[in-house]
């Protein structure tokens, strides 16, 4: 899950109405500036997060949001509002997040939905629990089990490598973890017993040719949004829990949501990233086999400048002339974009934006600090990724008692 | 699984051609002598366990076939010959069955299947497993997952209570072993990424308005046959199978032997057992809520008697006068087919059948035998299962490490 990348698999189109695919497997957009999120907030039924939702969750937790929420990265959500009278009544929650393992180093795109939950995790002291789908890569990839299990363990280590806690943190492997803890399996097969391939097939598009697991597989992702999934960290208690991913996720949780009730659950709680852009562009898929189309995890600071400088998408003019004259265009501009997600000096941001659009920073400028700024945050990311031993690792996948804080700053008046 | 007797789920019968419905979750017909085995066979593909096949499991066992198997109450097979070979050349196997865990006291049907596997595992001294599918019991029931895990619990003291030799046997519950060795999970994986819900469809009758634990159900009852699946056991090894079940739940078992060559393992090899006949006569459906249709393992030896009195379907004459002349039928007398899977003295149930057809026994007189012969079966059951505390339960229940010494009279000269 939060693969905020399309990927290759293909699904029958039929049913989408605009020129936008988005669902698990596939997003794709035939606009220049890629996906249209005001359709998509409109068809999944979501809500924007709002300047109200923002000053809101400034207020609960007593420091500003993260850039990447102030900036509509995290753009859309659901019963965020709700989540936060019940943190404002004093009720505990937890984090639920994840990744779906693949044989390529990780990009820059896939520490978004970290980095947010990260934040909020450290902002209200509650448990996080991440979940490796390797079982969802076996089912739907040319993949053995054992070469999925493979790349759970050495994508964890790159989730790691961003910083959590290793006390309030809990990550798992599917194919692992389903061994290890028996609430695990018995909720799965709760949610499995809710619902019917009827619904499946119109949430995700699955047909009579897709094999058993596939049709199976929405549950496992469901599961850890119920707490007693995790008997270990919370008892018998049901915690509410808020899940943030991208937006591709969410036929997941909406499946997961319409289930809750039925299982003496609240609904859990999502904030929605957008999807990262890829190297060339918006519009264009980003693949697994093209290395130039991603800055990755493992890329080299050489490596990240000749990438940028060849393949990022410019919205710049065609000469330096007439980009003086008129202007670039930030909202496709690839770099600029990146700027977006990584580089958090609102100002510096806003004054490079006018800067750009007006013509003064050239695409050779912008690109720079694009590389300028990716460099040092893959150089460390890589630096931190090292110390994660084999030990380390099983102490962030062994089943046990997490230690946390419920955090809030405000109290209601 | 093994489940030999009609249970209250319907099932969409309109691809079925004559008038029998034989699945997993319906056994019904029209005929007054029950279902039409040979028409069966025909349609599963499967084979007659005939004299030949017999002389060989006795030449190789180096002792006579147990009397259900000599007397065709196991009357069909697959692959058993492939199994016998290996067997003679050295190989060593394993046994596998299971049991739906239900609310209502096991009745002495169920012991059938159980029977013969006990002595398989002692003629030939190998390891047995035995699955609780309480999963199964709560995706098709109105039950919880907790009422389930219950009942699994409590029905497999029934079948310790037959005689099992814990150093040999590992009984296992869905809900509870998914959570305790992931090489279960993992080949659950391996099996519902083979096969598509257009098989499972053609196979079981599932339909798009089924819940999609239904449609995943059928990899969890095959993946036992998979010796990987108790890695404890056999480690790595890849040990063939003999899968001793009622001929219901042969679906289960095609699928599995479809998917085998796709995960390296030879198919399993199975022998089937016909029904059981309710009390009412094999045309009519046994019931969970009619405590009348079957002699249960908790009934005292005055209800036995009474239900058999009372409720025995008789192939006697209207009255003494014209049994006497024209005799009995031992195809439809309910007691006479008791006395076929629990009389183990060839010698006396021939003189009972010759007797009751010619009319010189009389339908109280053969009841009475089958009450005979039944009352201290389950009383020696009752007495048995006393034993089994809930420590006892938790050694069977334990993964854990097997002792057996694979046991073959017979070597070809």
């Amino acid at each position: 899950m939060c693969e905020a990348l399309p990927v290759d698999i293909n699904l029958d189109s039929s049913k989408y109405t605009d020129d936008d695919i988005v669902d698990p497997w596939t997003v794709t957009s035939k606009s220049e500036s890629g996906v249209d999120y005001d359709k998509l907030i409109k068809r999944f039924g979501c809500s924007y997060i709002d300047k109200k939702l923002i000053e809101r969750m400034e207020s609960i937790s007593g420091k500003p949001v993260h850039p990447m929420i102030r900036r509509g990265i995290f753009f859309s959500h659901r019963d965020l509002h709700t989540l936060l009278s019940m943190i404002e009544t004093g009720n505990n929650f937890y984090l639920y997040t994840g990744r779906g393992p693949s044989s390529e180093s990780m990009h820059v795109g896939h520490l978004v939905p970290f980095i947010v939950t990260k934040w909020l995790q450290e902002t209200f002291d509650v448990p996080l629990v991440i979940q490796m789908t390797d079982d969802e890569k076996t089912l739907w990839k040319d993949l053995t089990v054992e070469q999925s299990m493979k790349m759970a363990r050495e994508n964890a280590k790159d989730i790691i490598a961003i910083g959590f806690d290793v006390n309030k943190t809990f990550i798992f492997a599917n194919l692992d973890y389903m061994g290890r803890c028996s609430a695990f399996y018995q909720n799965v097969i709760r949610i499995q017993k809710c619902v019917t391939f009827n619904q499946v097939k119109g949430i995700f598009g699955f047909n009579d040719s897709d094999v058993i697991g596939k049709i199976g597989f929405p549950a496992t992702q469901a599961a850890p949004a119920f707490s007693t999934t995790f008997p270990f960290i919370f008892g018998d208690d049901k915690v509410p829990v808020l899940i943030p991913c991208a937006i591709d996720q969410d036929p997941y949780f909406r499946m997961t949501r319409d289930v809750s009730p039925r299982l003496g659950f609240i609904k859990p709680a999502l904030i929605h990233s957008c999807f990262f852009p890829a190297l060339q562009g918006p519009k264009t898929k980003m693949s697994a086999s093209d290395v130039n189309s991603a800055v990755f995890l493992t890329d080299t600071p050489k490596q990240i400048k000749n990438k940028i400088n060849k393949h990022a998408f410019s919205g710049g003019r065609p000469t330096q002339e007439e980009h003086r004259k008129h202007g670039g265009n930030t909202d496709t501009d690839v770099s600029y974009q990146l700027l977006r997600f990584f580089l958090y000096d609102d100002e510096k941001l806003e004054s490079i934006r006018i800067a750009y659009n007006k013509g003064e920073l050239l695409s050779g400028e912008i690109k720079k600090i694009a590389i300028e700024t990716l460099q040092p945050i893959v150089a460390n990311h890589q630096a931190k990724r090292k110390e994660v031993t084999e030990d380390i690792l099983d102490q962030y996948m062994t089943p046990r008692k997490l230690n946390y804080e419920f955090n809030v700053k405000f109290k209601p008046q």
